[in-house]
């Protein structure tokens, strides 16, 4: 019992935030965080890294083993530790310290450890935004349903790239970058997203003229999942209206909507 | 009868993905398609083609071999040949063999077999997914329903595009790399569609303020084909929907109801 | 009388595309187009200059000379000459053969006769397109609905590249190519708008800072006339609702509309 | 009394632009500001201020005394001058001559007397434009509401920035460019945003997968925002108006509504 009321207040201070505890110890960890993702960045500055090197190690070292503690803290202060290791932010939490761990074995791994700066994520939290949680959940919901448009969309583009890539590694000369059919799938998409690094681009009057549509295909076909969000948005949008007719409990009726569109009955 | 029988049979494995037989041919025929797409791309690398030329070049014919004896027998399995050859699957089938034979004659055309990619559009079949065919279906209609604007625009740019790159050959001189009006063409769309690779830029000031003027354009224009495609969407979306109804006469109805929303009478 | 006839008949030919003679001329006329802008590339291209120069050179006079036998006799057939010479078409008829003549004096003009391209335009009218006219049409109205927008739009876009580009000049060398407050201005502009030639850029980590914030901020804006443009089409569509009120004459009505917005009268 | 009267008076001349003597003010300030930003520019090109320097140097001190002087008798014609001196223009007024004044101290830094650009912005009342303010507040007023999604999108698109930046310093070379993280992340940014400098670009073959991945990110997520974006304006130009009719309780009417679309009735 003793035990059960210390875990059960040891994880308001971890993972609540509604305690002055709680809050503090979420603003010490944000702050802990920032400090150690910006360590993690100057270290890898060649010449901070001469001139205060050790430094950084020592400090660096010093937040993993805290973010360990608070890691075992938060694995012993849940009720199913499987559970919350397995969750979104439990995953986050590990894989913030391993880097640093496994730079031990395999050298320069640790600057991998700026992923913990996911972990800021949880802090929406404090600030109580419920409402930036709820805009984060639509803008989830919104890509879950066009979900399906996205990846027939993905697969022509793909399927663009690769056929184009193999055209013009035919067309162009190894002189000009386009050193084999990957190299020149890598160009093409650098073309087709408008990127243009200018380190491979075609050299002759063809291979320039098959650039030439690529390109206005490319500036032109970002309109169609343009199209696809902007129509799921107001889909969801209109999905304000009633959440489910209580006659029979179907869903996804207009905000104007009187009448239920599948059985008839009235809304309220 | 007996050959029609067969015949029918050989239709069902090939074509359809209903039956075990179907099934694993499909799942069998992108694994191949994969494989043999991923050897044409591994051939163009320089290194691989030296080391490993003599094997991949065997596994290139092996698998042409496989496709082309794909081919016929879709062709023999089909009441009507014809009609299956001028269809778009069967011109890419194709178009998926014939590269490897034409690279007997003209040396290199056989990378070009990368098009047999495009046959794993034909498996979106056997994932079951309907629903993908259905979300294709409404990008095509959405575009072909916004085919007049798109040509519209499509010719401004053209315009827009050829008498820029004349100006930019008038005031720019041959050294920044305005060798040509095709050339000062070219370059007017890298910079229209915002790709920017940097091989040819204006150095003069009053080129540099033309093109300063072609990007804001470029940025600006964006917007209007995604004007277009986005109340493309919006229509399709209410379009399919019944039209008016014949209680209330009001419309505005989805495409799945089944009841006026307005006054919930059935709707036809 | 006999001149006003004949007149006429010309106009018919020249003007119109409902008779025999009429499409003849207009089928000829846009081949000609096309030719005589392919003839003004081709003479561009070093090569083509020096082994056809002289041919070329004929061929643009021969066609120069068609354009302005054709364009004196637009100015006889039509009824008020000077209204013609006035409007649009009057204008591109008359910018697409003088560069011909001015080239006479300031060489290299001639290449800017690459705008008679634009009298292609008119010939949407041959292929019976009134369609295709109503589509320029709407782009045309959406865009003058949004013209105040853009305006605001642009004029903030424009303060933001000044700004940028003088705290660019102050931070960045002259050595990365920053040597003045316009050329830092282009490329600000180079940046904003996501072209990224890259024969400018920042070396400092301020400039790189502050390069990444424009990067963003142009990522970013661009999203905003694309809503404003977005909603001007949504709105042009509605307004597919009934005309004008009868009662009280005034438009603007939504698709649905039973009474009119203004004064509740019964809408047809 | 006097006094008040004068400072009414002059209150009018130097803000308002009813008055005959107002508009001339405003008139002359846009130009004396067009002009003052220009001499700043041109002091910035090595050639002319070489040439000109010393006369550009008298010149922009004449203009920066003058905008102090209207900066003072505008302080001195208010009734609250703090009130002024902490609004947006009261800044921008002090901005626009500090510069000059803090280059005696600091070189360099009087080309950021630019920012008296944007008092330009003030100059829209003159042009009697109010519709062009209500367009500017409903940018404002839509990218507002529109806050909390924007924040979402910015936080993630830093997180992923930051986290590939990391990993292709891991990945890629420091002959490549890829010196330090926040270099990396520069490059993470240069690329998502599809700007596309190419002063960095991946050598590798791993790397340039990355990139690819990057690109086909940064090409895909934008369409986020725009859907935010374009919904909220969506909404915005509904939200004017009345919420429901008080006679049939529907809505959906349009902000300069006067009658019930769907029964006429009387809209308060």
């Amino acid at each position: 019992m003793q035990t059960g009321e210390r875990r059960e207040e040891l994880r308001r201070i971890v993972f609540g935030a509604d305690t002055p505890a709680g809050k503090f110890y979420d603003i010490g960890l944000i702050l802990t965080i920032a400090l150690s993702v910006l360590v993690v960045m100057l270290d890898s500055v060649a010449a901070i890294h001469e001139s205060h090197g050790k430094l950084l190690y020592c400090i660096e070292w010093f937040f993993t083993i805290l973010f360990t503690i608070d890691y075992v803290v938060r694995l012993r202060s849940v009720d199913r530790p499987v559970k919350y290791a397995r969750s979104f932010f439990g995953v986050v939490d590990l894989l913030g310290v391993l880097p640093t761990y496994v730079s031990l074995v395999v050298p320069g791994s640790h600057y991998l450890a700026v992923i913990r700066f996911l972990r800021v994520l949880r802090t929406f939290k404090i600030l109580n935004l419920a409402t930036y949680q709820a805009e984060s959940n639509m803008l989830i919901r919104v890509l879950k349903s066009s979900r399906r448009r996205i990846v027939v969309f993905l697969f022509s583009v793909l399927t663009i790239v690769v056929f184009i890539g193999a055209l013009m590694y035919v067309i162009e000369d190894a002189d000009s970058g386009f050193t084999s059919i990957p190299t020149s799938i890598y160009w093409a998409i650098v073309t087709l997203t408008t990127v243009g690094y200018g380190d491979i681009s075609p050299d002759t009057a063809l291979g320039q003229a098959l650039a030439a549509v690529i390109m206005i295909l490319g500036y032109s076909i970002i309109v169609i999942p343009t199209g696809i969000i902007a129509s799921s948005f107001a889909d969801d949008r209109r999905r304000g209206g009633p959440a489910s007719c209580p006659a029979c409990g179907k869903g996804g009726h207009d905000a104007d909507a009187a009448h239920c569109k599948h059985c008839g009955s009235k809304l309220s």
